[in-house]
């Protein structure tokens, strides 16, 4: 008998429709699967009502991956178990990528020590669609995360990465909750050189889908108004 | 009138269905347009043929981005006239997302110069997934392209990206031209610490999919062989 595989399942970022951001190859490995980690059991059963999963959730198994996420390597090998006796799973992201910016690469992570098969499936990543649309380096780049929360330690941090950026002609991505969105602007433009150039993706593969690169002093000319929406920043000094 | 859009056009990587990698919406997109900037054009007309591209090819402009990606802004600038007369275009990649690891972010930056709108489209990038597939850090990693072809060069980069891993608790990406895969593993193997884990993500979407996360001692117990097919590379250090 063969393990089964862990299957990490992509989600639509906001209100789009699926077929316009997943393959529609993901739905019948989808279709397949009884058991799946999740980040919350509601917005999990929204989506595979969406994509018309056709088995009843009194028969699928919901298992919350922020909790069982910091468990310790026993208790994630455990939730494994079916894997191991032939049954594959799905980790099914709250919105992009599975483990990209998101929960799940513990569980992953303790699947490869199991030595269990692990399938990435294709769907939207704001990180991704962000980097492509910004018009920067993709040769080379690097993921943040969220920068500090302290303003003295984020202008810092923005300053350091500004110069990292010139020095490795490296593209600076970095996020930012979106009830803070316009303290971040406001800190990049105060902070960055006149000809840095910064990118602002909000609210991508949505109706309100808007992707503009500009220059420091231009940004200033035209202030941005970024709404509290999701929203990936990109910076590059020339 | 209003301006036309660049549209960034994933494709697939290697032989895999499109309904497998590319959602369906990007069809309706590509349907509509009338002219791609490509890199080759035997592989874009391949691909505009597997999707069902109804317009004669006759009637279709493709337009060369290798060559023309190193043209200075003017001449840029000439290329995206259409766009700014109204008709839309798109960039079509030869593997994976436009601008990622891949020619195309020099015309997407002249878009934003002059103020046109860039869509990019949901589809295959190795790096990503491979990223989602490693089981590591996913809040913070980078991506470097090619090491190094110098082996001293080569290994002393290994080094300095793997301090860089324990230091910043972020993951390394890194890729190699096929043909020189082995030397690669080769090195990582004999420079990198024990404990160091190393994905390597190989063929990725398509029937030999290969990837594998282990530390550098479990790797030389079992010595990875890997092909002369495209790989990417992940290393973390914890």
């Amino acid at each position: 008998m063969s393990n089964g595989k862990l299957y990490l399942i992509p989600c639509t970022l906001g209100e789009t429709a699926t077929d316009h951001v997943l393959p529609a190859g993901n739905k019948e490995i989808i279709f397949n699967l009884r058991i799946f980690f999740i980040e919350e059991i509601r917005s999990a059963r929204r989506f595979l009502k969406k994509i018309g999963y056709p088995t009843p959730f009194e028969e699928v198994q919901f298992i919350e991956l922020n909790e069982h996420s910091k468990l310790p390597f026993e208790a994630r090998y455990e939730l494994l178990e079916p894997l191991r006796k032939g049954v594959s799973a799905g980790i099914l992201s709250e919105a992009g990528c599975p483990g990209v910016a998101d929960p799940g690469s513990d569980l992953v992570s303790t699947a490869h020590e199991c030595g269990l098969g692990v399938v990435p499936l294709v769907g939207p990543s704001s990180i991704l669609l962000a980097l492509m649309a910004s018009g920067m380096n993709g040769q080379s780049f690097v993921f943040h995360g969220y920068l500090p929360k302290d303003q003295g330690d984020r202008r810092r941090k923005l300053q350091e990465i500004e110069r990292d950026s010139l020095k490795k002609n490296q593209t600076q991505i970095f996020i930012e909750t979106p009830y803070r969105n316009q303290h971040l602007v406001d800190d990049l433009l105060s902070c960055c050189n006149d000809e840095t150039r910064v990118c602002i993706a909000s609210n991508l593969t949505t109706a309100d889908e808007h992707v503009f690169t500009k220059t420091v002093s231009a940004w200033k000319e035209q202030k941005p108004k970024v709404g509290k929406v999701p929203t990936v920043y990109l910076m590059h000094r020339p």
